[in-house]
């Protein structure tokens, strides 16, 4: 049984404003919400059918559960289907990462599913640390947690001043546009700031300044871009694959 | 001004039995609409606000098209925004590709997002045909087309019987599998099929026994998958950045 305020809570955190707040945001589903036992995030509460809590007994002892109903669960949720289990977890104290490995840099991209599928494609490709432009989708958004598939354990997204960032770092910075070199030529350093920017506006130029590689994935067929998700994904394959071969 | 029969019948194109029925579908949105005009499409009617029909008077003067308000066309489109632009288009006749170059397979991918955004990778990688198990999303679904940001005019997709369309081809067939050789490291045939398995099945085994190469996508980092649309650009890029290489 969810109580009443407990209720206005969970409700809240689907908004942004409430989310600073509070400093809490939701995590949702069976998947997502089974994450957090392997994450250093801070968990307050969970919020789960009896179903959900007796199958995965152990893996959430450690957490505060309490048992709903599917239908109390998905009057709450902010997602269509997979209401087993929601979380109310702690917005982690994100630090300016360190100048190393290779860092994603995003400007301006505002689409939380976007946001989500690159820290996703980030954690696959080993990737620990995103800074974003301060107008990109908030990373706590319950569309961007979704679009982790769980990621958002392992990847951190810390929200900055984006121009004053790249101009401090000494670390090369690759920028993906439509015209630059190609990235199945491209000589990556092992560590270095991929930054991309939105599919509207590309990377604008208060950041575009400080890119010292200008890169571009080669187009064969007819279509004039990539979703920016979809780009992230195939320039880091390509950082990862020289790596490999130059480690072997 | 949409009269009360056209309203019905672009409320009807929303619901894939319609669709069906009627041999029609909808393309929404000012970007895929002016692809029409590049496109051996047959499209019926273009419905569109003054402006529109204004600022692309010489790309639209071969179509039939009716003034709408952008009212009219909010309520009958199936977008959230975006609506300067409906244009009702015939279902072309879409025959079984000729085994030559890289053909994508997918088996059992049925959200239509992921659809539309595969044939726009598959279009930027210069792939122009698709072939997909009757499961799979309907190619011309209004979100599948959506997704597609135009490319749906330079790619075909053919639904059949997957299993029975592999078993009589000649051409190896690379299946991406969790286990399997490295995109990295394999050596890809200028031609094949490409061949996608859903997020949650992967390649059914009905499929699966027809494949002659397994492959993967190197993990280097904590994510369980790749979306099949990311995976799907990251092995095509894989393929035509060795055709390149190869060729030159």
């Amino acid at each position: 049984m969810i109580s009443k305020n407990q209720l206005k809570l969970l409700r809240a955190l689907g908004q942004k404003k409430q989310r600073k707040a509070q400093g809490l945001f939701l995590v949702q589903g069976e998947k997502n919400v089974l994450e957090l036992a392997n994450s250093d995030l801070k968990t307050k509460h969970i919020f789960a059918t009896a179903d959900f809590l007796a199958a995965y007994h152990d893996e959430l002892n450690r957490f505060e559960c309490l048992q709903a109903t599917e239908d109390e669960l998905t009057k709450v949720s902010t997602l269509v289907s997979n209401n087993a289990a929601i979380a109310v977890v702690e917005i982690p104290d994100t630090k300016v990462p360190k100048a190393e490995g290779v860092i994603i840099g995003l400007d301006g991209v505002c689409d939380p599913g976007n946001l989500g599928t690159i820290i996703r494609v980030a954690d696959w490709y080993g990737i620990k640390h995103i800074v974003a432009s301060r107008d990109c989708a908030d990373p706590y958004n319950p569309k961007t947690i979704s679009a982790t598939m769980g990621s958002f354990g392992r990847v951190t997204v810390t929200q900055l001043d984006l121009p004053e960032y790249l101009e401090q770092s000494e670390l090369p910075i690759y920028g993906a546009f439509l015209q630059g070199a190609s990235v199945h030529k491209t000589s990556f350093s092992g560590q270095g700031i991929l930054l991309m920017g939105s599919e509207s506006h590309g990377i604008r130029e208060a950041a575009a300044q400080f890119v010292t590689d200008k890169i571009t994935i080669p187009l064969f067929g007819g279509a004039e871009s990539l979703n920016v998700a979809m780009a992230t994904g195939i320039i880091l394959d390509n950082m990862r694959r020289q790596q490999a071969y130059s480690e072997a």
